[in-house]
């Protein structure tokens, strides 16, 4: 399974991992694949380096790239002190009443956990600061094309930009801006996502942006058929997110909640995700649960806007996390859900994406005939 | 392009074309695919009988199907006046108030049309008793299994019956029914539709309902890299809709607003789609128009259920249709639309999507080394 963007990064497939996990991204960069390490929850920028000095120890010296978050309309900037007296009343209440209504605990005094600040674009920037101190081979932005500055610095130093497009009209815009490749993220992927499924947005997008500017296929890929069906729709390789939760890789990351997590994603099905706004106050895939649903009952409040949202539920999300309880779980995850059934090694992952993909083509040459 | 189907019904690739059109549904089978006539709107059933009769002698004695529209919720039954008496004033005073605000002309006195009425059981069996009278190859209910009589009927005729899945526990259901054909509608398909895209749903409902039970993968498919993609995930077949509504056989049809239409699909994206109650009660994806929007504003009543909400409607449609306004258009359409950009005949339809199938084999040969 090769294409041009193997060549161009050094790798054996064209197996790009989102993973918030650098056990994960190690993993996959080792199988042959290319790990990609979401930023995006570092607000930290020296838990960055340190992470980063890790991924370079521990990639046998294959490349890695890293994603870091900057929203196209830039959020409001501020503390989280400052951001936080921008939240409604109204909110903060019906997310305690729920997390009460839920049997969802208080944490114990002291413990807490700030919100996610890594799409402000103060912080994104920084991550990339301390990115350029190491050796990734590809920047991609998880929402949209990144400042033009930042392109051009990336291109200095040799690193290729990618960016996540939900239409063709939005791959174009970043392909203007310099981006040099672009992840078409189907309705069915985790996290923010459009509306358009990945086969109908996969081709449109291959064809609005044209040969020279290569494709990844995003959404609704844990299999190797889903990679051949991918390539088949013109992408030149797959970005794959959600399949990687249930690696035994990730269990390291030791979420508290992982035993919950672990017992959820296992029994749910391809039907039990939902697009909303809950996590970020942008549309994000997440797995269905009581938290979820719990913003769709009547005198629910309207989402607040990036990055007030997480802001608002970041508290929440913490004592979830504490309660382990596999009906209340706040995770973004795709489609694809439905499949991710046990917990195995990254190699053997790969290794059986790579078989079903060649099994597939097999097939497809005894329909042509 | 071969695939057991192909055998089964004594085509010569497995494209199967549900089109309302019998001017559509000739020329596929007459192209080499399956022509599958959709008889919801007939409600009149000696209308049907006339329309069997052309295929009968306008298909050169290749095989074509049927669609017909049994709801696995059966709708309450009555006639139009019987069942209009349920439709509540508010409603029908916002549908009156819309269609003025939106600049559509009330009809000409005496015209109007009656709600389409063959999703009711009883309506839908004296389609299938009229078909009964004809040789369609493949009896297909769009709305999931119909009754175990219905399939044990068409059985006894010779006929295979196919039915319409969203989720993969629908398709295992209608396969204990005794249905032999799944078609997997996926998300980003027109009409009645599920939440989970084809790029998950197929291969979840290929490998739950096994090798055994040949899948249809619907939802998305309009080029030759589509259907590629849509075998690649184990499908036997494409089962497509939207794409025949650009086509010079569907202009025969000689609908009022046919120029509108031509210009709304010409133009659209593939953002430009929604999936809501509005047009029978059940979620179904329609081109986004000036009048899909209208029930999203704040005051809006919800739609009703099936079978009042198409009676609700009606006549607004049938306003719509002479006002032949491209930016009001009531229309069941996919995702594909952003694709339909020019009016094309059948035969050359079917030419280019076997000609591009086998370019996306020869492509993914390549890949595969």
């Amino acid at each position: 399974m090769r294409t041009p963007l193997c060549d161009e990064f050094g790798i054996e497939y064209p197996i790009f991992a989102f993973t918030p996990s650098e056990h994960v991204a190690a993993a996959v960069s080792r199988a042959g694949g290319l790990g990609v390490l979401g930023c995006v929850r570092f607000n930290d920028t020296e838990e960055l380096e340190r992470v980063l000095t890790w991924l370079d120890e521990n990639t046998d010296g294959k490349p890695y790239g890293v994603d870091i978050v900057m929203p196209m309309k830039i959020p409001t900037e501020g503390t989280s002190v400052d951001l936080g007296a921008m939240i409604p009343e109204e909110h903060k209440k019906f997310v305690d009443e729920t997390l009460l209504k839920l049997g969802v605990p208080p944490l114990p005094e002291g413990e807490g956990r700030e919100g996610v600040l890594g799409w402000l674009h103060s912080v994104a920037r920084s991550h990339l600061d301390v990115a350029l101190q190491h050796r990734p081979v590809l920047i991609a932005n998880a929402l949209g094309s990144p400042p033009v500055d930042v392109i051009e610095k990336c291109h200095e130093h040799g690193i290729k930009v990618a960016a996540l497009a939900g239409a063709a009209k939005h791959a174009l815009s970043h392909v203007r801006n310099g981006v040099d490749i672009i992840v078409a993220q189907g309705y069915e992927a985790g996290g923010h996502t459009g509306e358009v499924a990945s086969m109908v947005l996969q081709p449109d997008i291959v064809d609005a942006v044209g040969p020279d500017v290569p494709v990844l296929g995003a959404g609704g890929i844990g299999s190797g058929r889903q990679i051949a069906a991918s390539l088949a729709l013109g992408s030149q390789g797959a970005w794959m997110g959600s399949v990687w939760l249930g690696t035994t890789e990730y269990q390291q990351m030791g979420a508290a909640n992982s035993e919950a997590w672990t017992t959820a994603f296992t029994r749910a099905t391809s039907s039990d995700t939902v697009r909303t706004r809950v996590y970020t106050g942008k549309p994000a895939r997440l797995l269905k649960t009581k938290w979820t649903e719990a913003w769709n009952e009547e005198g629910a409040p309207a989402p607040l806007p990036m990055p007030l949202q997480n802001l608002l539920v970041a508290e929440a999300h913490n004592r979830i996390s504490a309660a382990n309880d596999p009906d209340v779980i706040s995770m973004p995850i795709g489609q694809i859900v439905g499949r991710m059934n046990e917990v195995r090694p990254v190699a053997d992952v790969v290794a059986d994406l790579v078989a079903e993909f060649e099994a597939t083509v097999e097939r497809l040459n005894a329909i042509r005939g």
